[in-house]
């Protein structure tokens, strides 16, 4: 039986410029802590963008779903879980969410979907072989 | 019959700083190219920030949706239209477009939900009156 | 007598992000103000981004200095000015001026300079002969 | 003899957003990595965002110096120093050096300076006392 999860996790410092006028953080700064979480799960788990930079491929996204559910404010201390969702096609879609460790609540869902291109910007149809490799030694075929 | 789609566009200046290191637009600098759209329609519609800040009401966006579909570059000339997406609930729902006038093609779609909330954190469970009074005078009920 | 003064003026939308939780503009999001400034100078006299790429030359930030006078709100409608100031050195220098146009008051002054790189990063040590041809169109030698 | 230089560290990770299209970190995101330096000060050294606003003091930023000495690159790992600046003045004052601890070379160095002022926006001529015990608990008098 295989592990089919694989996830990683990180604690966000909310910046004071991460804070609006209404003293929550504004829904903008939560791209960025998502980004942290990739690169977070990407040394993790040996699939950084460097790695793809090397391979001469990018991974653009073409889908985001955000969900708040739960207002962050300046002093807290959440937490974001990235987690991989396997797909078959060729693709990369990462879950998300954001909640608070101590209290259990959640603030936010997400899910986001990334596609493969080489660098002359042609849509690649077939996941590339590195990747391919990299979820066969992580049991995620 | 009423006209149900009230609608702005603006045109998107690229920044340099918008660009990546992969030569297109990173896909958190669209979450500011809707801000501003909401903004223009705001001001062209006479539902802007200020006025909810008047009101003592806050409006924090509690779902978006993001669907890329083709990247954007330095030294494109791209127009975003947001359009308002009448709604019985005590929600704002709006869909935007990223497209080129010219060529026709659209870059990106989306869609933003936003709710109420008033100065002590509390959800509205009902939309606000002059919310409601700025849905009658453009025929939105 | 030649006209020494080169400059632009672009009127300063303030973003609902740009305001921090002190309910004042914070003080990085002015960075992107002067980028805007400085756009809107290249657009208007001939010395976009897109022509130093076009010539294979970039032009990092080496220097920046800022002042801020006063705090910008949200809802003002302040007004920037960037100013071309020549010189001798293989240096492009800006200086810039954040105002109100019916006060009269000024909110921000800076001055930023660049320098010319060759694609591989190597500093250059004279300015780029296209840079020396604009220059001389517009008298400043 | 008192220890006149207060400092703090903290390793800068370098995000794929903050690199432009010229593959080094843009100069705008420096004025993050700046922020989190005093973030972390403020910990390490009881000065935080947080103390200043439980005592309804802001601590706006009037003066921004910063020479940029080499470029930023995807995949560095540098770090960022903040030293305390004592003065007489009612002001903060730091300085910022970004450099690799490995090859010693210098990125960046910088100095901010900030002022009180209360939550109605006017300027205080004094330091705050509560700035000033910390001073003197810090032997900075």
């Amino acid at each position: 039986m295989k592990e089919q999860k694989l996830s990683a996790e990180k604690s966000i410092d909310i910046r004071f410029q991460d804070v609006d006028m209404m003293q929550v953080v504004w829904h903008g700064a939560y791209i960025t802590y998502m980004e942290d979480a990739r690169e977070a799960f990407g040394e993790q788990h040996g699939l950084s963008y460097k790695l793809f930079i090397a391979e001469k491929i990018m991974t653009p996204m073409v889908d985001m779903q955000v969900k708040y559910l739960r207002p962050l404010r300046y002093g807290m201390k959440p937490v974001i879980r990235i987690s991989y969702r396997p797909s078959d096609a060729a693709k990369i879609i990462f879950d998300y969410e954001i909640f608070d460790p101590e209290k259990g609540c959640v603030y936010l869902r997400a899910q986001t979907t990334q596609v493969f291109m080489d660098f002359d910007y042609n849509l690649l149809w077939y996941s590339p072989e590195f990747y391919l490799n990299w979820k066969k030694e992580h049991g995620l075929e």
